[in-house]
């Protein structure tokens, strides 16, 4: 066993902190007002264009892609980086072109696209200079049962007809993001985990009615293309547009799912760490019935018990990353749920005690803790929630158990 | 000992459910559509003057109000009207003339105004043709410790001059909330409780500097005039304009605290029955791996959690209520620490529950469980942090029992 | 709604007071020691005798009974005593005749015993010159659930043949617990609620094996006549011992529960208010690192979220009390069933501080409170594991919310 | 970072797995029973000698000793090893020669013994002859400032003289105790870490007044040599006795504390693994209102919950191991604190959760996990309670962000 993190990983993470700190740090404000002073902008603000720039440049560029087009490193090599990148969670995983869903669309059509879509989709994708967004969640069902997706894909000759409303797609309010990854079901019959597929949807295709944008909190989320609410009326599409096999569309989101989770959960870190910083900063610097904040036993023991959660997180983290990276998604499932568990809980506890320390500035746009919360908030039922992986991983433990007896 | 409540309240409380079934539910899809159809308004839609006339014709006014000019009810009758109230947060309050900050700057005027002062301001205000606001918070201090504000009141002649900077402002976005009042330090060497002075300021006196609208979580609450920012630049006011007496401030805030708290303390228990019945017809109706989620041990656990912590807080405000009635705010200090001290966490727990189970939907604009979290997890350091009121409730239990052993 | 006690139950509060001040508190170390220097002694040391008399003398005896054989109070006015009993558990409640099982059993007796059985048991136990157990609880099923239960009552004629092993009979070591009272079943095929009756059973009778005791934690509770486990080896007794009908114990047993609850829970409020007595004094006491532990946040947040968790239980105990004495068990259900998951881990919160604050000495025989945490440790599953009563409380909540709407 | 296990530790962890099944588990109600049957003994029962030799005889003695008289293992090598023995809580680390506090008391002698008191102590503790106590806790200070220390260790002539009281002092009821380290100050008046040193006491010694063992919860752990406390009066040692300097007691002590948290930090581990599988194995075969335990939601939260948390605790306990073994102590520093604060409660959290599964079971003599919890709970403030811990954690955090901002 050993701990250290390998020599080109640190390299990485240390460039890429130097980018961080020429390039992301400082146009945090000047992001925000002018996301501020465009009230109708579902993309990032201007000021993103100069940081992807000087990403590709520094080749901090699709870092998260483990294959040649990317930067081909590992899921534990990727992980420390992701964290980085986690901290600045609005800039950086788009000025590096390895923002969700993206990235997980990306892998997607790796994986498991033909080479017209690869070179359709794929290679624009991966040059930036297209978005793209994953239409699973629907409005009346509970999504994180497959089974219970009430989106259709029809066949019709040589094309699919789908019909369905989903919500929470991220990203497609952004007229940027050019093509939608729909998850609908071909056979409604079929075994559970056989009846869904996913196809390839032009966002401009007749029948794709984008409604409106979902919120989050009070948050519309509209440099990262909104949450938008979308109605699916009679769209039809090619049937080489289906991804992989009729009825492998469950398979395909499984798969996608892996790296995903530890992709959020490193940034769910990075939120984590900065927060704590910025709890510290704020508790030294107030000062309260004569003494700092910081001199109070309340919160010393949120920092104390910030800094003891993150780390026994983190290392939970990369040992998934590393049983990806060694035994594959099968033999990390137990750790793949467990960070999906953990992390959620863990980082908005941390969140709402820097929040608290900031009082009203800490509910407010003057510091991002806010925010943060709101996104570490939807992740605890985001891809399926907390009880539903609770309950998942018990199931297991409990067969585990019996069978070795 | 006595649980029932009496024939008043329970008449009262009846004829306020059906005002509510007949006036606020109803109209609750309208407000929010009006109020997104209108984007720069800072106060309540159109659809809510109807249901304050209602409310005024059914003698539904002012109920907070225990003079000869409200309803004239004692704090434990208003409190289960308060609860009823809380139930459409954003609405009943204001249609019933009921809604913070007003009900405290009433109060304040009615006790400690001038005549002149009640003539200008209270009466317009009992009647609800004017709004107003209570300027205490500052951006740079901890303000739960009254010592430090740094706003400066200054006597030049017949005139105060003040000079400082608060933010959120409840209310004060509103052009209708014509007047202000403002909490500021006449003389910073006199002691710790003696140092701050009240002023009312009309709020287009010169020098007073609408900046903005602070924001909570995302939502900037504009029907309810926001959460201002505001500077005051050299604002000249007439010594008249003083509430009570100079260094008297700090005790004026103290006596507004305490029926407040107990309002703030009831809407939120209003709060929290409507979100559990939300989280049971939620939980009842949606269906995940062939169960109802209703059927779910872990959310029953939720729903029976619910409920019993409801149960408990509710009868401590009530305790409150009644020994603020019979022995005053001094009496009372305890329970008044206590409720603030439980209310907010308790309801920020079953809010969050009622969000889980509602997944997306739960941080959506469709339900109103996001926006009820924001509000209530202010209230975890609106009026001083949890922190600051559990020190200081177990500093008064050290000594209580130290000096009676 | 009043929230002050009634006259009798305050002189009858300060009477009680008087007396735990003069003859319980001073006995407590002699108990302790006579009780060390007995090994085998199942019963309490011979130091209660003088305070059993002083207790009769003075008009404190059988408090808790409700009927003319006791005190007469209603579960209101008894609810408060209960509480200072609790505050010396071992010793304050035998003192008085008001410790379980007895007061329980007393009370079967008095509402479902023929005059015989009155005449044998009931008028012995009221003096105080037995003592007695009940017998429900079974080591081989989970007994929260009655249809489990597996001790069988068949009738041979005059007599009933009772066969199956118990545990965790508390008392029933003691020798002077000359009667069990026997949950078991007659008829295992009639309707749930309906398979089980009650039997009066004396201690003595052949095929009564009492095994062994049973521990909490490492406690034996000798002095209570510990918690015995129980082999029933075709023991007969005759039919007149039948309490109530065949097939009615069921019935009998959710009888007997309501007070008790009132009287385990106010108990555990006594415990509650000592442990936060000893708490703040072993804080102001002791210094660490250069000040009073009292002078620390984290216990200082302690010490305030007690009082205010304490304050929340008490009046929904006594509201459930009320509720008993006006409208009956039924209508006091969701309120009973409350108090029995809300104070066994507040109280256990509360005791678990109290040890942390003393340190080593916290869980020694030195101080009350490990001891204390092991008693209130087993009321989370005592009468039911609070999943049970939760899962239960939230079914009728579901049910509830569905038939009004 | 690769998470793998080298061969070594693998090797012995197999090896020590089937000594555990062989000659541990199987031995387990062997041991309650003779430990019963002998009401005086203040040691291991017999049963325990044969488990010791074959311990022996398999290469399994001493693995903790990091030296060449032990196994010569690193802390991360033997902290998986460790993990095991702390399945059987009260019989493996004995039977193996790895048991506290005689592990820490060599390592102590390891690193600051004269030679003469290496082959007078040293030798027999590491081949099981004698055992050993460690005497720092006192009963009338708070001993986590070892600045409160009363005990006196007062130079005169060629001579100690020894007076003060002590408590807790584990293993020192046993005779076969023949010798105790003992904290004390040399000099009041010194630096705040300059005024302790140690010296070696037989336990024989007049004036070394054994008084009583100290029970946890009601548990004598009289197996174990109990818990001591004992008088110190002018007790008498050669000043040969002393260990390393004058002064120099509390760096020892700190140095010995390092492992000692890993050991603590992994049998706890143990304790939580082998109490997850208890949970589960009772819940799967207990059946309540027609379902299996461990078909209900909130047992399977638990269960999940335990899970996740064990395995983060694991792993950042063997990065603190791995710390230790590659930066020393000092940059171990963080991570020592932060298993110190995070293993107890977690741990007390699972062996809760399997008291509960358990029901009246939980807490008897019949099932461990009552004991477990006992033993668990003890560590919330042995070597300091966890308050002060995140206390000392927080202002490093503070400290360390402070300096590089």
């Amino acid at each position: 066993m050993d701990f250290a993190l390998d020599a080109r990983t640190i390299e990485l993470r240390e460039r890429l902190t130097a980018f961080m700190d020429e390039h992301i740090y400082p146009i945090e404000p000047t992001y925000w007002e002018q996301l501020e002073a465009q009230p109708g902008r579902w993309s990032p603000p201007p000021v993103i264009e100069p940081a992807k720039r000087a990403a590709r440049d520094r080749g901090l560029w699709n870092l998260f892609h483990p294959g040649e087009e990317g930067a081909g490193l590992t899921n534990l090599q990727y992980a420390p980086l992701c964290e980085v990148l986690g901290r600045s969670l609005h800039i950086a995983p788009v000025a590096t072109n390895c923002a969700a869903p993206d990235t997980g669309n990306m892998e997607v059509l790796s994986m498991f696209g033909t080479p017209e879509q690869k070179a359709q989709w794929l290679q624009p994708l991966l040059e930036g200079r297209i978005r793209s967004a994953f239409a699973m969640t629907e409005p009346h069902v509970a999504s994180s049962d497959a089974t219970n997706i009430e989106t259709s894909i029809v066949r019709d000759g040589d094309e699919y007809v789908i019909n369905g409303r989903k919500w929470y797609i991220s990203g497609a309010m952004n007229p940027e993001a050019t093509v939608l990854i729909v998850m609908g079901k071909t056979d409604p019959s079929a075994d559970r985990h056989q009846q869904q597929s996913m196809v390839l949807v032009p966002r401009d295709t007749p029948g794709v009615d984008i409604r409106r944008g979902m919120k989050v909190f009070g948050y519309d989320d509209r440099d990262h293309g909104g949450h938008a609410e979308i109605d699916f009326v009679d769209v039809r599409v090619p049937v080489s547009n289906l991804i992989g096999e009729e009825g492998g569309g469950f398979a395909i989101a499984q798969a996608r799912l892996g790296p995903g989770r530890i992709h959020h959960c490193m940034r769910l870190i990075g939120i984590a760490e900065r927060s704590l910083e910025l709890m510290v900063e704020r508790a030294a610097s107030r000062v309260a019935f004569g003494r700092p904040l910081s001199d109070q036993g309340v919160i010393r023991d949120w920092i104390a018990e910030s800094r003891v959660r993150i780390e026994q997180l983190r290392l939970l983290t990369f040992k998934a990353a590393w049983l990806m990276d060694t035994v594959g998604n099968k033999g990390a499932h137990t750790e793949i749920q467990a960070i999906k568990i953990a992390a959620p809980s863990t980082v908005e506890w941390i969140v709402d005690k820097a929040v608290q320390v900031h009082g009203a500035g800490g509910l407010s746009q003057d510091f991002p803790v806010a925010e943060w919360y709101a996104q570490v908030r939807t992740l605890r039922f985001a891809d399926g929630p907390d009880e539903v992986h609770k309950n998942a991983l018990a199931r297991h433990e409990i067969r585990r158990m019996s069978t070795r007896g």
